[in-house]
């Protein structure tokens, strides 16, 4: 399957409509705000000794990721400021550039003599951070300055790992290089950078290097350095690192038909869905490492579940649709789209989460010393920046691109991934899709287009549903032969669904999670009082669907609370209170100040 | 109240009876064996740069807590070989102690200009059990070498800490010292060692020292620096820290009369047993600092709950009951003694916990890369050494010392705490216990005493029982006039009782505890089969008691287990399997190899 490319698809209404305009209108100048003195400024690499804001390794990503960003966020939007900065910004890096094409803000400054020394000092996820930016602003402009300069950039790369073979190290230590390289290929239409892209997944796990870095008892995990990539059958170590190689691994299958490499991605995909995914579509089970553990760990209080794990999930399994049109792929994306993803952010736009627990307990997680990254906190509430701000502009272009994981195509069906309000006309296709999904289940799609079948996603959360035409079911999609403008009216059951998890996952055993449609909820304090972890819900509930401040509907029913007690222990007894239980959409949690959440309710 | 010493007790039957005829007749030599060739051999102080087993900090120590408790097994029985051992071991550190009295075999080896410069480095630790160890055999056999020589260490850590006050730091980084000084003491009636011990007790918290160590983010706490002790709430930082000097306070308390210190003793106490302890009378709830974290957050699979650590809460509880006449201290030392500490001893005497979770998940805790301490691998099996090898002298000396635990008196009253088949016949008092307690709830005691009264206690557990005499209650006892010789029947209602957690508790929340009397058991896989955290238990279940071959009855009931499943997330159902349950103590579990344990098992 080809995806039908963000750039030509149209955000026409619904939750993500609302969603780009707060991406647009508040999103990118907040993190710009933050990032101006620190992040750009640095790319002038004018620090000396003694200056505050030393430029830190994996700076110029973060401005690299916005500029990508924006410049899909300008590609539905003009806004002369915003174009204005990327191109200035561009122009500072070309000017900072050396002849060989090689920038970096950090080692610039102070290294100059340590280029390409350090494995995990992220020189090579920078450089396919800013390679992306460049592809962006090409597709956005058309303009080639800045592409031109990161292909020279690319092919110092190609020099010194692949042509020189420079000793200090053979593959990153954190990958994005590779996905990079590939797009660069598919931007220039240079098969050097696909060949240099495939060279770094060919290399990686087939030696243990030596410039390895932190936690010694999971340094080759940590890395995905324990197998080669062609031998991987579980998801292991930090779950960014781990995506993105997958990424790039997808993407080298496509390109060179590599069976073995498509088999892996396959088994990792199944490994990470079924055994290490929270239901929310987080990734990430121990800030230990921001690492996958073993399978069905998933603990919720201490859950990692980086906002930037979530993303790479997404693009990983877009990647994955491209190579096998298989809806499971899409699911895994509506799954962290509506959770994992966008509870990294705040509803108005501009603070975030890096970390995304499934459980909150404003006492423990900001008292306890036991809890994760310092620099994260408090868990309880989204801020604006992070030492490691990565995931801020990573949120941004995901939202600016919602539109390329919406549609595509092969030889003779056209497929509808995603139920999002939209429309495109490529390629003898055109489509408009018209739905308030998933505040309801309906959606109506006319499609127009030269290929024989549509196929429209069955969605994962979905037993129930009618089509008026008639139907085969393959992977997942239902398959309706088009003929002429074909007006077709989907419509998905939305009943709230109780799910449990697998009886392996001591963290969730008799407890039960509320979903409607794709997205899951959780009981915040504010609403519901305090230790909601201690308060049961009746399988058989009914709910009471209402509109909601939070762009999608609260659900109310009733809980089942035991008494406060003075003891520590006591008598077990029926003895409960029934109240009122509201919930909210999982994504929508911690915008109320500090409070507790759970996600996983105890059952009754 | 004043103990009646262990020394004066002869334990006559029962459990404990089995417990230390194994600790005299495997476990003593056992734990010589694997320290002989590092911490015995360290004290002669032949280590040169190059060799092997450089003195860790705290093996002195490890020999010091030996050494007591094998004094305290010849109490009862004789044995020439361990004798010598003792008597060897005192000469070789009475050879290689200074003119001043200081020996430490680390510092002796390597550091001689360093000595009292490093808070955290264990030396007034080592000293206060080397104290220790001199009284124990001081007790023993009435010979004074090793004693005096352990007096001039005192005066010389007098010298230095007290009168001249060396510049490096004022209090030890790990009480014991403090105890030990009460101890030596009581022993000699110098009462210049209790004012020692009052000023470290003084001193403590009153300045936050330079020479803090390890976890930034906790040094004050993790060494109890936060608070002057006086003004101490809640028990904090590292739990056998705590303990120890909790322990401290409270002798300090009693000789002193200090009614501000007994009440922080108080406040702590109650914090303890209230908020912070599991049901094990494990202590300390993360493995970052061995500590306490804060009230409610008990976690069962990371529990830390370090063997010492429950011991040190006895030792702590029954210091508090000679402050206080309340039986809620003899309940900590019951629930403790026969789960948080009896676990960390294999049944056959040999193998060691340091770490006591109350959930054990082979898979989670041996490749689990977020799980606790390497040195304590793997948590499914008991080892026979450490590198912190704290604990195991520390059960052996504690098993050793249990009459001391049984029985106390006041002016006008004589206390039966613990219910232990034992007999005494010291001061004017003469008892004999016959129980078979825990297996059940029957004791008769004959006492013959010159005081008016004899308080036996209600156990923590029991809310029915029948006494053969009219008595009061008060502070948790039956109290019930002697009059010549007098033969009371006690008969405790010890039915299976099923426990909830506070429901502040998230980690127990919807799980009950299985106990009876005061053993707390639980369920293991190799009984019950895979995914035991997912098992549900009726709370109105019916229970076989059998015989079994760990020390006490296992109990027999049904289970509903949740089916297996190939999806990590599917719709709650009722669908349960009936199982039939067995459960076993707390303190057994891990001896039939490695499976999966758990002691909170969900409620139906």
């Amino acid at each position: 399957m080809k995806h039908i490319e963000f750039s030509d698809v149209k955000i026409t209404g619904g939750h993500w409509r609302t969603r780009q305009a707060i991406n647009r209108d508040v999103t990118v100048g907040a993190i710009y705000e933050k990032f101006k003195d620190t992040r750009f400024n640095a790319l002038k690499c004018e620090w000396k000794e003694g200056d505050p804001n030393f430029p830190h390794i994996f700076w110029d990503s973060d401005v690299a990721k916005w500029m990508e960003g924006a410049s899909y966020i300008l590609t539905s939007s003009e806004n002369n400021e915003i174009l204005q900065i990327i191109e200035q910004t561009m122009k500072t890096i070309m000017e900072h550039s050396d002849e060989n094409g090689y920038f970096n803000s950090h080692f610039n400054v102070k290294y100059q003599n340590e280029r390409f020394w350090h494995r995990c000092e992220h020189e090579l996820y920078c450089a396919g951070h800013l390679i992306e930016a460049a592809v962006a602003y090409y597709n956005l402009t058309g303009k080639t300055e800045f592409l031109n300069a990161m292909c020279k950039y690319a092919d110092y790369i190609e020099k010194c790992f692949k042509k020189e073979k420079w000793p200090h190290f053979t593959t990153p230590g954190h990958p994005e290089i590779e996905l990079a390289l590939m797009r660069l290929y598919k931007a220039t239409g240079v098969k050097r950078y696909a060949d240099l892209a495939k060279h770094f997944i060919d290399e990686h796990g087939m030696q243990h290097p030596n410039d390895s870095f932190l936690y010694s008892w999971a340094t080759n995990l940590y890395n995905q350095d324990d197998v080669p990539v062609r031998e991987r059958n579980t998801a292991d170590g930090h779950c960014v690192r781990a995506l993105y190689l997958l990424c790039g691994m997808a993407d080298v299958a496509l390109e060179y038909n590599d069976n073995e490499l498509k088999e892996a991605c396959k088994r990792c995909f199944d490994n990470i869905v079924s055994k290490r995914m929270y239901i929310t579509g987080g990734l990430g089970s121990t800030n230990l490492g921001e690492a996958f553990t073993i399978d069905y760990d998933l603990p919720n209080r201490t859950a990692y579940a980086e906002t930037c794990a979530a993303i790479a999930l997404a693009f990983f399994s877009n990647r994955m649709l491209s190579l096998e049109a298989d809806a499971k792929y899409a699911d895994a994306v509506e799954r962290t789209m509506y959770n994992g993803i966008m509870s990294g952010i705040s509803l108005d736009g501009k603070a975030f989460f890096y970390e995304n627990p499934l459980e909150v307990d404003p006492d423990f997680n900001d008292r306890n010393p036991a809890t994760t990254n310092k620099d994260h906190y408090p868990l309880t509430q989204r801020l604006e920046l992070f030492g490691c701000s990565c995931c801020p502009p990573n949120v941004m272009r995901f939202v600016a691109s919602i539109g390329g994981y919406i549609y595509g195509y092969d030889e003779d069906t056209v497929f509808v991934n995603q139920y999002i309000e939209s429309e495109f006309d490529v390629n003898g296709t055109k489509i408009k899709q018209i739905t308030k999904y998933p505040e309801n289940g309906k959606v109506h799609i006319s499609c127009l287009s030269d290929k024989k079948y549509i196929a429209v996603r069955i969605p994962f959360w979905c037993e129930n549903f009618k089509i008026n035409h008639s139907y085969t079911t393959k992977n997942g999609y239902a398959i309706i032969e088009l003929g002429g403008n074909t007006e077709i009216d989907l419509d998905f059951d939305m009943p709230v669904r109780l799910m449990c998890a697998n009886r392996r996952v001591h963290s969730d055993a008799g407890r039960v999670a509320v979903m409607r449609g794709p997205v899951v909820y959780c009981a915040e304090g504010v609403d519901n009082g305090k230790d909601i972890s201690s308060v049961a819900i009746d399988i058989n509930s009914k709910f009471e669907i209402s509109d909601s401040e939070f762009l999608l509907p609260v659900l109310k029913t009733a809980g089942y609370r035991p008494p406060e007690s003075e003891s520590l222990y006591s008598d077990a007894s029926d003895n409960y209170e029934k109240i009122p239980l509201t919930l909210i959409p999982f994504y929508a949690f911690a915008n109320r100040g500090a409070t507790e959440m759970t996600v996983w309710l105890l059952r009754k």
